[in-house]
């Protein structure tokens, strides 16, 4: 199984982090972290990660995971990685992504008409590229999975680990990590958050994200 | 403010880029990942992570934190490494791990008397370091704060977070990484979990784990 995990600079390094701690430990797994160039990528908090494969030497992918960004990049300035996506999508058994990811899922164009969900900073700019912006943590729509900000990946790689290897792995991968969340706030979406808080912070990220 | 995150080859990622995709974003956060060189270190997953500063360029730090391992290392095989992490703890207002990290500040010598956490798997082996074994999520003691198995990191650094800069800002971050979690299943804990799964995965772990 051929999971496949595109990196490129300016991404949110937990946003890949997450959902690759369970998907890594499904049975038979086989990960490849790609993207334009072998080599270090920056990430949006100056951590570097490191991709071992090239676009070019990816063809087909089980599962191909999008990562978002901290300035919600659809990635237009790169066709050739959007033509890779739709080319890839065409392989998949699930095509997913995480926050922002949506976006670029987007605008590879296999998002038309769909239902998709997002950072929800950025949810009505999927309306850009003919999606449907649903608020959830998580959407999916055929084959296509997209999950809601950041850390929303870690609650969607364990869905697809359910779907794909069952509910006794599932649990036993989210055993592994612990994943019994305790958040020591209720304000970890916008429909919970503190009124003020969410201005600013949608004002803060607004300004910080490419142009539509 | 310094915060340091120790890198070793073996290390789980999502251990230490939990709390990074929080503490970093910190006002004031100057965040150095360490390691003892410089350059690519290798994940338990496979991921390559990138260390750069080397344990010399550092001599203090505000908060030191140190993730766990798949296989429960102490580092026992790297005493220049446990010194250092007892030398840059007299520096440190906060000292933190996550997941089986605690067994290194164990080792380290800075968990005496003290009651700490750790993943539930390695739970009882804090006792080897005199440390008292919590089953608890987050355990603070004094300036150290310890962490259960891997997501628990997260909830340790938004709670820190709270600590460091106030109630405002670490729900603005917990709302920045859309921090929201919806488990699909409740299994995440031991006392959760099916007890056929636990006992499964607690012996495929203590097989994978350094010799006590």
């Amino acid at each position: 199984m051929q999971i496949i995990f595109l990196f490129y600079d300016g991404m949110t390094a937990l946003d890949a982090i997450g959902p690759h701690e369970i998907l890594c430990r499904l049975p038979g797994a086989k990960v490849h972290r790609v993207a334009k160039k072998i080599g270090a990528i920056h990430t949006d908090s100056d951590l570097l990660l490191h991709a071992d494969s090239t676009l070019a030497d990816v063809s087909h992918a089980d599962i191909l995971l999008i990562p978002g960004a901290g300035n919600a990049t659809t990635l237009r300035d790169y066709p050739e990685t959007l033509d890779w996506i739709k080319t890839i999508h065409q392989t998949t058994t699930w095509t997913t992504s995480v926050c922002t990811g949506s976006l670029i899922l987007g605008a590879a164009g296999v998002l038309k008409g769909l239902k998709a969900t997002s950072h929800w900073a950025a949810l009505e700019r999927l309306q850009t590229w003919g999606a449907k912006p649903v608020e959830s943590r998580i959407v999916e729509s055929g084959k296509i999975i997209t999950a809601a900000g950041v850390s929303a990946g870690i609650d969607m790689a364990l869905a697809l680990a359910a779907k794909i290897a069952g509910q006794r792995i599932a649990e036993t991968l989210q055993l592994g990590i612990e994943y019994d969340p305790v958040p020591l706030f209720n304000a970890g979406s916008p429909a919970k958050a503190n009124p003020d808080i969410l201005k600013a912070l949608h004002a803060y990220m607004n300004a910080a994200f490419e142009k539509p």
